[in-house]
């Protein structure tokens, strides 16, 4: 039985220390984002597009919901993007921002991740 | 202790009858939703407003993670809002989109949602 608590605050961890080459520890090979068959080559992709996107990215768990093999998590962000962000025009400014995400493990890696990220709240000053 | 799988089902069942009488079983006096003091008063009139822009809404349980006072859910819709959704032009073609939720629970009634509404995918035809 995996620790799937403890695991999901590692994979965070890793997130934040962009420590992508650990990547494979946490995401299965063939994981799936949103029904898209990424593999973890394509979620790789993804997280350092954000990390381009957003320079000072930081992924806080503020909700962890765990169940049999399913993670649910509510992440919290608060940060300054560059350019637009789900539509919304940010250049810079501070941008906060909620994303629910739902994640199946299985043999203790993510294998299915189906998220929904909120528009940001943008502040009128950087 | 309280069988939050089976109230919460019973729940959307009580939203799919659009039964608001029935919404105090299921919704504390003082609900906030995403931070807002709505109160079962403000969370029934949220509700009544969605039905209104969205005839045929049904809510389906797609995930249901439940943690100790935790409940967190993926909602699936497939349905035809008229007007706009989330700043997309729907028209009451079709639509289909998630919703992805957390509630806390308290004495077996939801009293703190935390909820995430993906843009809708619109149809090209109705």
């Amino acid at each position: 039985m995996h620790d799937l608590r403890a695991i999901y605050r590692d994979y965070i961890a890793c997130l934040n220390a962009s420590a992508w080459d650990r990547l494979g520890e946490f995401v299965s090979d063939d994981v799936t984002h949103n029904g898209r068959p990424f593999g973890v080559t394509g979620y790789r992709a993804m997280l350092e597009n954000d990390v381009a996107t957003i320079p000072d990215l930081r992924f806080e768990i503020e909700l962890l919901v765990v169940d049999g093999d399913w993670v649910a998590s509510r992440l919290a962000f608060d940060c300054h993007p560059a350019g637009d962000l789900q539509g919304v025009t940010v250049d810079g400014r501070r941008a906060t921002f909620a994303e629910n995400v739902f994640y199946r493990f299985r043999d203790g890696r993510i294998a299915d991740v189906r998220s929904v990220v909120a528009p940001p709240d943008v502040a009128s000053q950087t």
